[in-house]
């Protein structure tokens, strides 16, 4: 097996498997060598090495006689370990849950297994997704493959790993402040937040469930369009995806931006961002605007706005404790010694607020959501960085926090995808954040998909 | 003025403007005096006597010149005092507010003048709509005019006394729990609880921003429909409206009720209800089945689900006392010793809930809605008594709150309307409750029209 596998995309897979080039057997079994090579990359809580080689060995009957699923047939995937998996143990990251074996599996999963995806494992994760950085006590941090010493960013520390260091093609994760575009980031590679309403949350982790979104991490933007088109969709189990338009990502990806308004918002997203971070975001602006798009300045007031209430203690943070305590009060009762006590404090903050501050919280969301959805109505998407600076040391979280934007996203009830748009001095990648209204993943998808084959692929690791 | 002219219907009232027959002016005088001679009824907190005149002039010239605004051209109305009146003081029944004069008016105040409707003063109400019973320290209770001993039922109680007494034709009221649908059935008029994202709730004193409805109160459900297709729709200024379907009562309204499938639901609203209240309601059944309704059993769980929800004290009490102080916080700060005391206690216990209580309150609320929503598929329209007994003793209300069924209906967002059923034995009207699916006002105006002229209208006080 050569690299050339490793960090095979979706599409690339699916086209070798139908000319007979390569089978899914065969990639399974290279994908799970090489995640034995680099156990140092805690990419993963549990692999399903032996069901995945039998589910790949099915798919390959499958195709050969005829009966082909589509484009996720036989294709390798990985879900962060707070999608229930029937018969697998899922930890959400979580040591008091170390033996919990579901007996259902998540809608998600289940999507993607109908769609002939090949499980191989259980991403690493922030316990209970609650933090950024993708620190894990109880099962270790998953390394960076650009710098040991950063943070893979989090909470699908795991998912963005294990697709940066070509361990599996495409991962799901999931974001309720940027749990999946703060490890795409951070690792260098694509990840998509869908609209919330999109994704059923049916068998998965809560954390906060007015935030809390699903999509997945992959290498290629059309990877990612692959598998959000297979997950999204009603489903009577998360009854808020009921009303959702169409999902219809896949028919309009290859477009272009012609002629396409891009709104580039600088504040807040760009206030106090690393020089390079700004450097790259302008320059991917730049190859919009050669591509044929038409890239204004957008002012986002709702954006600084979602950011002062932040600050007052009224937003994505207070919103997140307070359902998080609400979602996790009886394992913080029972088994609160076990868990990380940064995360338990956090969840505990929750229980400190009122009532009614919480409801003036979600009040004042909902009139910035209806607000922002107008200021978006003049563009087709805004780009901004996805984090204002790259992936912090390890060492210096605790010191100095870095202000994260991306929650801004969930706050304001909008769709959003991070690609890769450069480099750092220090060899560390930079994400740009293309930001979408409601249901609007066609269009992010779309400029993401320019923007990408404009620029090419991410780099590989060594 | 005769009688027939204070119990006259906008319909017929249209009618006779425009044969010429009688005028807005004469109208307006004739309403204004027997206001006037009715003083004891308390109904009205403040009249506009002298602008009523005006505006029934103006529209007696502009009808006469053949600008004719459609069917509530120089129709008198009146206003709960909770709905901002430009240059109008509004006290939302609030002694603190005694002096409080808005500089704009509620949305749903300008569509009725818009359409040509004449403002004749400003009804009683309970102190900041928080309460069933329609008792007002400040403003006096106004009387039943049934039976003074008995409550007007509130908070609605001034619109509900006035339309009753034959002081106004038709009065806007707000339904959190039954505000609209209470003092209806207890003083013998129709009352429209709409479903709550059909009428902006833009410059009315709020109670419970997830529970407050607008409504009419009247005499036939002819004008009640008349006054929601009037201030029904879409205004950016209440969001919630912006995506409701269109509004179109008036189309279908006497189509009858054959072939309508309409589910009487015992439990819970017969639980615990008086024998002559059933008896009532089981007679109003044999109507709509005599008219060709196909009236059957319909089990209704959410509706006994949010019953228990209440005793938990996870239901509608505890959502309005957290929205309420919510709302109602600075004025607490300010002049809580000027407040109705047990107003301000059921205000204040809002403040004692944790938000992760609430936000599962609010969750397992949202489950319920989509949950009964899927039950009253199976039928066009539910009935069931709209109290469980006539309008209580004033002076048994402390000792012995009355159990109410009413605010199920706003837990669950619904829309509902109450018609005067019959008469117990001492005299005293019982309501009948139409329950609709959200935004099927037309369906249960509908089956409500049917009823009412199969039995005709409600009888005239003393």
């Amino acid at each position: 097996m050569t690299v050339d596998l490793h960090f095979a995309t979706v599409a690339e897979l699916g086209a070798r498997y139908r000319t007979g080039d390569v089978s899914p057997v065969e990639v399974v079994d290279a994908l799970l060598n090489r995640i034995d090579q680099r156990d140092e990359t805690k990419a993963f809580i549990a692999l399903t090495a032996e069901r995945a080689r039998a589910e790949a060995q099915a798919a390959e009957t499958l195709l050969r006689a005829g009966a082909d699923l589509g484009p996720l047939h036989g294709i390798p995937i990985a879900l962060k370990d707070l999608f229930h998996t029937a018969g697998i143990r899922t930890t959400s990251g979580a040591k008091a849950w170390d033996q919990f074996v579901p007996d259902t599996s998540a809608t998600a999963a289940k999507r993607l297994s109908r769609a002939g995806a090949v499980l191989i494992g259980k991403t690493n994760m922030v316990e209970l997704a609650f933090g950024p950085y993708g620190l894990n006590p109880h099962f270790g941090t998953p390394r960076n493959p650009w710098g040991e010493d950063r943070v893979p960013g989090g909470s699908s520390s795991g998912s963005g790993v294990a697709v940066a260091a070509g361990l599996v093609p495409v991962a799901l994760g999931t974001d309720t402040g940027g749990s999946i575009r703060i490890p795409a980031s951070s690792c260098g590679v694509v990840g998509l937040k869908p609209t919330l309403e999109r994704v059923s949350r049916a068998g998965a982790t809560p954390l906060s469930w007015t935030l809390d979104s699903i999509g997945p991490l992959a290498r290629s933007v059309e990877d990612a369009a692959l598998v959000f088109e297979a997950i999204a969709g009603p489903d009577p189990a998360d009854p808020v995806t009921l009303k959702q338009p169409a999902v219809d990502v896949m028919r309009g990806l290859k477009r272009g931006v012609t002629g396409l308004r891009i709104g580039f918002v600088r504040d807040p997203f760009c206030d106090g961002a690393d020089a390079e971070v700004i450097a790259a975001v302008e320059s991917a602006a730049g190859v919009l605007r050669d591509l044929g798009g038409d890239v204004i300045d957008l002012p986002f007031l709702e954006a600084r706005a979602a950011l002062d209430e932040e600050r007052e203690g009224r937003g994505s943070s207070m919103i997140m404790s307070v359902e998080g305590y609400a979602c996790h009060r009886a394992l913080i009762a029972r088994h609160g010694e076990m868990m990380d006590p940064r995360i338990r404090a956090r969840l505990e903050l929750g229980a400190s607020f009122s009532a009614p501050d919480y409801a003036m919280a979600l009040q004042r969301r909902e009139q910035l959501r209806i607000s922002a959805r107008e200021t978006l109505r003049d563009v087709d998407a805004a780009i901004c960085p996805t984090m204002p600076t790259v992936a912090p040391r390890i060492a210096d979280v605790d010191v100095a926090p870095v202000r994260l934007t991306t929650r801004l996203v969930n706050f304001l009830g909008l769709c959003a995808i991070s690609v890769p748009c450069g480099w750092s001095d220090e060899n560390l990648p930079i994400g740009l954040q293309i930001i979408g209204k409601p249901y609007d993943e066609a269009r992010i998808l779309r400029v993401a998909h320019a923007y990408q084959q404009a620029v090419g692929m991410p780099r590989y690791p060594k």
